[in-house]
């Protein structure tokens, strides 16, 4: 009998590793979607603001790890650790991140409920932050301070994620109300959409964006293999995002969901960029490829609040919605002048919405007024407290760059170098 | 003995978990082969063709995963479901892929014969079909209109493709008579390769490739860096394409398989390479990187029939003689004057040819009569179907652009946008 | 107790074959570090010199791979097969590489002693051996014959490197001594820059790089997004590279410590960037984008000789001393006119020994003097030999380039194409 139990000991550990393994690797391929932002977000803008872009696409993703690290990590999860929410935030140091794990005894004596280190959850939690913040560098691409943004980084990652993270994933009234959002349409981009909406109301368009008369002025990016390197990076790394966010994998049910998963969030991006190629092609009279890069990037979004119940056929038309609506959107937030270069709000704002409202198609649990909820509360958290954040940075160190500064590009004004030195020609747009 | 029995039941789960996982990762492996070709065909056409060149890759990888989720799948894996091939193509609906997977206790009755999920599979399957088709999409770059490009995605993933994987994977008349192709040399690089044959026929060189006393101008490729990216992203993908042919990871024979699949994998790209640009060193006096890039590809093309039976040495040797072989076709075809800017027939064809023989070499059980055969059945299928959709759409929509498009770039014809609008001047080629 | 017994075997295999796949996937990430390399350096040159390195770097991967098969891997671990170092070099053929692998009856009969494919093994090892030579790649760029550096990878993946790394994960003399350095720190990046440094002394600095009023004149790269896409290559790639050091992940001791390893490595790396950007900003008056990347780096390298025993803030800062250390290594060696074009010697070779000496902050096992014997032995070897071997090759087919060919672009003389031959005009620097 004994032999018995030391082999049930080695089963459950042996699962717990494999639990653990799954969560790092999704974990890297979310951690691979920041180069996916950054490639997107630096193929859409003009050459001479790239280098700021990729400098904040990578700073942002830093400082998202270290301020996750130093408390937010501890507001999301207060866990057993603290008296809840605010006794974290107010002691000093209780809401570092500490080294320490689940020990094998306690795994074993758990009986499986102890499934994955917990370092691993935090390695897996982090690189979802970083993801909400990618989301705002692009929607005030090319005319804000390299500093005030970061700044607001340090506001968003350490404080205002966190707490609507709390709210869903933390135990707090959102989940206890019944709101569905398996990987964070709502708690992660409709997060930054929010977030990113509240600055580019503050900061304005780009100059020349929008005509005297009402005309709407294209301004192309300058890289599109690189956007569509980001879009793909994005898709590959979703398969983490979304994969991950079933958080295990070791037994025959399990392993099914996490496929799944997979299947869905494939096929909900496959669905999103044709619909979008499609109806620009009908529309404008082109294939557009930006508005295709954005219709799979839309897909995405729209699957990942409910990538686990629907049929594939079901996911691509979710997915197809979200492509359909993106380009709506587009074209939408250009006639009310929310200058936003990437189409970042659309993506993950607008279609975030759908993706929250859309897990009423086909999960029964769902109750379409509690998404509404929680929609509202999260736009109304992050849109409320980044305006604050945003307006108190205008009111004191500025979030626009001079005028001419945005005239020679901002690269040369807070970075002091070009991205392409040598392809550029003076008269650039 | 109940504890016992119980804990059988959950290492079979478990291992099913990690046979379910591991197919997965290999999955997002070879899903990331579409960023590979992507970024490879977008650095070896010129500026003014590179946009149309990105719409096509990433469309036609979202069509892959519509038309295969359709019916395509169940084309090529009839299953018990059907009564075989026919019926499953004359029944609306009935090929549609299904949700459903293995339950739990189907596993654990199976003994360990069941033991991967349903849609891990479907996922590992869709990568395929998508890989198929990028080869066609280098091969008839610079001139082809963009929707009769997709028209003729959608038939050959959906069924011309389908139809050859059923006669080796799905069990049909060559797995029968003992053909051999681990991952896919002949029905994935041969059958894109035959299928885009088809097209460069119909369709004509470009304009100014070949002059009218012989001579072969080079058009140079306009992002270097990127088709290096490509290349790398397809020898990384290629661990997942290769590596998850093996299917199965979960006991001692199994796990040191899949490690020497990865080992001969790699080994070949690199003898590919080498000898490659040895060779155009020697015959060119220059270290051409876009032969020894083709050289790569072609060690892991050639590599891909038969990745297990080889010594390390061995498939150096294979993957040597691939990337020897990819040169002289290259240049060879030019001499025919069948125009395929990427190289595409000579890496996937000539030399996924090379690599369905060569299992001959290490493999005792393969015939080098039933690899002819495969072949031959695949070639003759694929090129025959291929050329009639290609002709008919030439009939029809017309397959090719006009001449003033052509000069101008596709990019602004079909997608109304450029791929570097500040980078290139208006004399560019 | 048969049933048991048979269970226990399963059990084994399965943990076997976790730990495998587990090693397969790490070094899959550490191969994508090749393409990280590639893409940094392509970023850090000029256009005119982009072609050729390109084509070293994934050349040098080739040759690394085929001479670790050779017999780089025998004299690195000669274990029982060997008489030890010796016999293994002259015993021709002894050190090639087999396919043959551990048997079922074996693993079993080892109660979990041998847990994972030798393959897998070499699979894992060979990449770091790439990594090595990868940055020399750098440091030399801009002015080296390509087929000198050809033939000194050769060397030193053959010969140099396997050396050294006996010595410490061989079982040689600095791991009989106690000598700590989990991933490599020092005996793959600071042996790297040790043969990076011997070549650049050897070579000279580039024309127009050091002013003769001893004003040092900036040499900016061409391309920034795939200078930065290389960066965020290398962080993910470093998951594989620290997270596959610990070898094993099939219990719970070894899951938590794989997820330590992660979360500290990406800590380390944030801490580098954030403070070499603070450091350029304060400094310089401007956010360096490319000392933010090699801030990154240096916060990669200096964690790499010990992730596992820190706590995370702990590592954040091992990291950030490593970032600030990177940009006075860089405004030093200038000083000193040892031109490193991308400074690979700075952050490979500085920050190497700063992390070697970091094991001593957080391991109580490790002896400041054993480190430093470490340093000593690693640099004296690698340096020492390298130093012979360039300097052999320069006397016989010589390492640099005319200074005509320097400024025409080493891509044409050594390539014969252009990488971005639409981009650039004539009068690029």
């Amino acid at each position: 009998m004994e032999a018995t139990t030391q082999i049930a000991a080695q089963v459950t550990e042996l699962s717990y590793a494999l639990d653990t393994f799954y969560f790092l690797v999704m974990g890297a391929l979310v951690m691979w979607m920041a180069a996916g932002f950054t490639m997107l977000e630096a193929g859409l803008v003009r050459a001479k603001n790239t280098a700021e872009i990729l400098t904040k696409n990578i700073g942002l993703y830093s400082i998202a790890c270290i301020m996750y690290m130093l408390c937010g990590y501890t507001i999301m999860y207060p866990g057993d650790f603290a008296g809840g929410l605010f006794q974290s935030v107010t002691t000093i140091g209780s809401g570092l991140l500490s080294s320490s794990d689940n020990t094998a005894a306690d795994v074993i004596a758990s009986g499986g409920e102890t499934y994955y280190s917990n370092l691993s959850d935090f390695f897996f939690q982090v690189v979802f932050v970083a993801t909400a913040m990618s989301i705002v560098s692009g929607a005030v691409a090319e005319r804000m301070k390299l500093w005030s943004f970061f700044a607001f980084t340090v506001v968003l990652t350490g404080f205002i994620y966190p707490v609507q993270g709390f709210w869903k994933w933390g135990g707090g009234f959102l989940e206890e109300a019944g709101f569905l959002d398996f990987a964070g349409a709502g708690v992660v981009h409709l997060c930054g959409a929010a977030a990113a909406l509240a600055g580019v109301v503050l900061l304005g368009a780009r100059k020349g964006k929008y005509g005297k008369n009402g005309q709407v002025n294209a301004i192309p990016g300058c890289n599109l293999p690189l956007a569509t390197l980001g879009t793909l990076i994005l898709w590959l790394g979703w398969f983490g995002f979304n994969g991950g966010s079933e958080l295990k994998v070791s037994d025959v049910g399990e392993a099914n969901a996490v496929a799944l998963v997979f299947v869905n969030t494939n096929m909900a991006a496959a669905g999103g960029l044709v619909f979008a190629l499609l109806l620009s092609r009908f529309w404008f009279g082109k294939a557009d490829l930006t508005m295709a890069l954005n219709g799979a990037l839309a897909g995405l979004v729209a699957i990942t609040a409910e990538p686990l119940t629907p049929e594939p056929i079901v996911a691509t038309f979710i997915g197809a919605a979200g492509g359909i609506l993106v380009v709506l959107s587009i074209v939408g937030l250009d006639k009310l002048k929310i200058d936003d270069p990437v189409g970042a709000i659309s993506v993950h704002g607008v279609v975030g919405i759908w993706g929250v409202l859309a897990v009423c198609i086909s999960n029964p649990e769902a109750s379409l007024k509690v998404q509404l909820l929680g929609i509202g509360s999260i736009f109304a958290w992050v849109f409320g407290t980044s305006f604050v954040v945003w307006f108190a940075l205008q009111q004191t160190i500025g979030i626009r760059v001079s005028e001419e500064e945005e005239y020679e590009g901002v690269d040369l004004s807070e970075c002091g170098l070009e991205a392409y030195p040598e392809f550029t020609a003076a008269e650039s747009p």
